[in-house]
């Protein structure tokens, strides 16, 4: 493979039953090497690995790829071996990619290290081929070899194809680091099972964002069975998905749920420009087609806003009544013979309403493309904004591969040019938020304090006390008699009785809860009824019952928390629904720290956010307060000692502009 | 186009200029043809089109194909000429195809009758090609040919394509119609702009639903440009997008969102068998690309159960120790070559565990393909699960197709795969659905009597009475005083106060509306602060207060509307959230009348179903109060007078089980 694909290098074989192999001097063992090695590909059996590293270690080469497979995927034996591995790696600063990888192809220096069929001349891989723009990274070296594979076939030039195998040592944020760094690479593309680190995530993220380099990742483990079968195939932790999603979207890392869309996303960033805003002009010749790509567009946050009324003229001037001057601008197929495709082509892309235009027609006519190609030239050339194409008949590769070379990428169904150009939109907004971004938080962390185990309402509340929320005022009451004098204290106004449970029992499930009571005789009677409903579940001591002010009625009401994900560490949680907060599933999460930007852009991300931006009431939120809330709680995130699994405020009531928040209920969890 | 294609009937050219044509001798006009007349090909300027009619009609043809554009697509003047077209329909009986279409292909008979590129020989189509399984009816010409030329890369074979046009008689229901019949068709692909008559909807999906003839629609509109797009484009009516979407599923017509999607299913079911269940297996070699399907799949409502310890055991016996039995089995790329990818479907598409197996691999050599496809044919042969494979290389084109003859799909991605085998297990479940179905009801409707004008909530309460939800006891008041004596009249209980408003104004957003007063001091000061909010606003007379006893809290606030689709019809609207429903966006549609069976299912619609089927108190809402009222207001929607548009209760409180509903609030809207 090395020597088809055009290795200028030297290629050293070692094996101690041979002496040729292929026209090569084969070496007894990497000792016998004459000259310095840059590489050494290790395929022997896994038993045999680690005494073959010991030896390039010693005899001074400087990175190993190992592509046997019995390591930490097949069992405990396996591991063993690995940690073997590893110890090499600690002990000599021998550099490795794998075990259980299938190689590295690198074109710009001939390199195709890899044994799979996809580069391999004989089954019709064109070698030497010459490095593209686009670079995969993957953990799984099938999956990495079969993106290059499919996107060949979509005319996308490849520079890099990395199998990263288990990263006993070289992990997949190495390699996207060391390929931001290479000129010739545009774009990077990753699949990833789990990270095995994501220490250096902000950082690598913060590099392609300053680089402008896109990084477009499929993650699995979006479900149960995905995310067991990843940690069974690579044996690493794979943590809850939605705080994946959430991280990837918020360092610009663009998630993608399908090849289809990682390969035409990828094709976008190679080829076309990102566009300054979402104001679309769709142009095509059958209606229809160009309603369907509106639609697709439009549902992906694309607004299409008419053409000026002077290009409305002009393209009215030769087109029959029964085109459209309108978004989409419908110009039929019969003012297509005319050039009018590219007249009106050249007005909306030079039209200051439009960030984009998406050109609608068939692309499969190569004598007509060929005839207007100069007119379409000149069409593009003056052109301001982003441009693609969606050809609604299969297009001829002649007519694509010259649109790529104009810049036009061309997709072959709505819903492909649609998420292209979403994707290539939403990575435009990151960079812009990225630049006007406030300087990230590094302030030395406050540690919290140990909750030295797991707290219900009243110790959380008491451990919460730093995060400034209040509550409303109460009392613990022992007896029926204290709680009526705790309600007379509080001015007789409405108050509710809850019980003092341990932990995290739920006291609404029990029966702890009774809520608006007005009289003494409410207050004694829900007081005798908690302890009995408390006694009856057997649900622990009840050390008390609190006796509370009710909250105001009409505040709104959230969840907000502060988790740890094994792998990326500590985030936050808001929810809207407080008590339905579950039911609803309209949550957002970032990692944390926060900034108050950061979590305004969260809550943006709340389906429900009008509830918040804009009450029926008229009345506005206290949203400062609630900001703050939230970014004293990222702070709280980053700080919270290990053992801390989930600290939650539900319901935090939102009270009317000026008036802040009540904490109505809290608890905090710990690892056991 | 007809003679390239094979047709064997005789061919009439009929031309006033020409005498011989292509070898066929032309007949001045339609009078002169000998023979009796099918079929007329009408390719003339519009404004000789109804001349041209009159004569098919009095030579006795049967039916018209209009080619011509010019018609109520171009504006007044065409319009004007359309309906001429359709008088000649009525009168004569002649039936007819377009104006401005694109043709009708039926290679069944040999008819080409169009001029689409697609079907050109010249343009590489193979003509004459068999008739294949899949028919399109197309709004838009240009899709509809598209569709065919996209499919044929797919593998797809059709049997017939027909361009509706303007549909001035024959309308896409008739197509759809006539083609169910057509014993070579399976599966009817459509693309719409928008119904011009939707009266005959059920019966066709009914038809459909008996002859298990699944229909696979394109509905553009989703958007607004794509709704202005398409009434532009036809000059046909669009109405809003949910209720398609609701009556699509309701009546078994699968909606898709791209093209890939609608080839992809069409694929499946040419192809394919319909799983009984959503348990599904997948079967890899390459742990990533089986992970990536099992997300795919598991995202739409697919469970991966492990498969029984006696199946895994056997796996086990022939798979390497990385590999894995569980699901995805993973039997990795190694166990490939021993013939384990044959063996394993074998016993998995026989396991009583699964409704579906998917096979993962790359399936691009033809050699190893064919030497294992004895055995493939053994695993295929014995299998009670409906089986599909994922290519995560280009497939070979010899290996799809030997995979179609053995009844397995073959796709070229994750969400392509997932999405074709998610229609065809949907597809199933309405089919059983359909078999399980209580009678529909059909019944004389009640018609009811016309509100007379836009009501507000006092008067819509009254309207809606025969609907027998009750509503919390209250009283209008004049005067503070009469809203005091009110409140003492209700037993002094916490209040609501209100005012009474003509027809639609919110009350809350001029301050209309006091909630919770307790106190004849309350009860006062409320009184006088909502006829000074209601006088400042400026919003009419005021009528006077209602005082009404507060509902008791706790209650689940929804939304229940009665609406009305220009071109669908009546249906309901059930929403989550009450006064929020409109931020939370969570709403379920279904035409009407409807079944309590159907009701239910409208339910299981809502994102928030949990907060209606499982409460978090414990305590069960009354679902069986909730079912009839909706069942009630399906039967008014149905007999509603022509000029409502809307009747609307919100919020309807659900209380808990034994206790019923309570109407909170109810306006009715008037067309004015």
């Amino acid at each position: 493979m090395l020597q088809q694909h055009g290795f200028a290098g030297r290629l050293y074989p070692v094996n101690p039953k041979y002496q040729q192999l292929q026209g090569l001097t084969v070496y007894p063992a990497i000792g016998d090497v004459p000259g310095p090695v840059d590489l050494a590909l290790v395929a022997v059996p896994a038993p045999a690995v680690v005494g073959v590293l010991e030896g390039c270690a010693a005899a001074g080469v400087r990175c190993a790829l190992i592509l046997s497979s019995g390591f930490a995927e097949s069992g405990p034996a396996g591991q063993q071996l690995q940690a073997q591995v590893a110890d090499v790696c600690a002990r000599t600063g021998l550099r490795v990619n794998g075990p259980n990888a299938e190689g590295v192809y690198y074109p710009g220096a001939g390199v195709c290290a890899t044994f799979s069929p996809a580069l391999d001349p004989q089954h019709g891989f064109p070698a030497p081929a010459p490095a593209g723009p686009v670079a995969v990274v993957s953990q799984s070296g099938g999956l990495g070899f079969a993106i290059l594979n499919q996107g060949r076939e979509l005319g996308l030039g490849f520079g890099a194809v990395v199998s990263t195998g288990n990263e006993v040592d070289l992990g997949w944020l190495d390699y996207v680091d060391w390929l931001l760094d290479d000129p010739g690479i545009r774009v990077i593309l990753g699949f990833l099972e789990g990270f095995r680190r994501a220490d250096r995530l902000r950082a690598v993220a913060a590099k392609a964002a300053r680089l402008k380099k896109p990084i477009v990742v499929a993650k699995i483990g979006r479900s149960e069975a995905g995310r067991r079968a990843a940690a069974s195939h690579t044996g690493s932790l794979v943590g809850s998905d939605a705080i994946y999603s959430a991280a990837f979207a918020e360092l610009g890392i663009l998630r993608v749920d399908d090849v289809d869309e990682m390969l035409d996303v990828a094709a976008y960033f190679c080829v076309g420009r990102l566009p300054a805003g979402r104001r679309l002009a769709v142009l095509t010749t059958s209606g229809g087609a160009g309603a369907w790509l509106a639609d697709a567009c439009a549902s992906r946050g694309f607004s299409l806003p008419p053409p000026s009324p002077a290009d409305q003229a002009e393209v009215a001037s030769f087109i029959p009544a029964y085109g459209s001057t309108g978004n989409p601008v419908d110009i039929t197929a019969q003012a297509v013979f005319g050039g009018g495709f590219e007249r009106a082509l050249g007005r909306l892309a030079r039209a200051p309403e439009f960030d984009a235009v998406v050109g609608v027609g068939s692309m499969v006519r190569e004598d007509r493309f060929l005839q207007s190609l100069p007119d379409l030239r000149a069409a593009v050339d003056g052109a301001s904004s982003a441009l693609a194409f969606y050809s609604y008949t299969r297009p001829s590769r002649t007519i694509t591969d010259t649109l790529a070379s104009l810049g036009i990428p061309c997709y072959t169904s709505p819903l492909r040019a649609a998420r292209a150009l979403a994707a290539a939109a939403g990575y435009a907004e990151f960079l812009a938020r990225c630049a006007a971004l406030e300087p990230p938080i590094d302030q030395p962390r406050r540690l919290w304090p140990s909750p030295g185990g797991r707290l219900g309402e009243q110790a959380a509340r008491a451990y919460l006390e730093p995060l400034g929320i209040p509550s409303p005022p109460g009392c613990l009451a022992t007896s029926a008699d204290e709680a009526v004098a705790h309600w007379a204290a509080l001015g007789q106004r409405p108050v509710a009785l809850k019980a003092h449970l341990p932990s995290l029992v739920h006291k609404t499930e029990v029966g702890g809860v009774r809520l608006g009571l007005q009289t003494a005789e409410h207050v004694r009677a829900a007081f005798e009824a908690i302890t009995a409903n408390v006694e009856r579940a057997g649900v622990g001591p009840l050390a008390g019952v609190l006796v509370q002010q009710m909250a105001p009625p009409g505040g709104l009401e959230l969840l907000l928390a502060a988790r740890r994900d094994p792998i990326l560490g500590p985030f936050v949680v808001v929810g809207l629904g407080g008590e339905h907060v579950e039911a609803l599933g309209d949550v957002a999460l970032r990692l944390a720290p926060l900034t108050p930007a950061g979590v305004e852009a969260m809550l943006d991300d709340l389906r429900g956010v009008a509830l918040l931006r804009r009450p029926r009431s008229g009345r506005a939120w206290d949203l400062a307060a609630l900001n703050a809330a939230i970014v004293r709680m990222g702070e709280l995130a980053a700080g919270l000692p290990p053992e801390v699994l989930d600290v939650e405020i539900n319901p935090l009531l939102v009270l009317p502009a000026g008036q802040g928040l009540l904490l109505l209920d809290a608890a905090v969890d710990v690892a056991c």
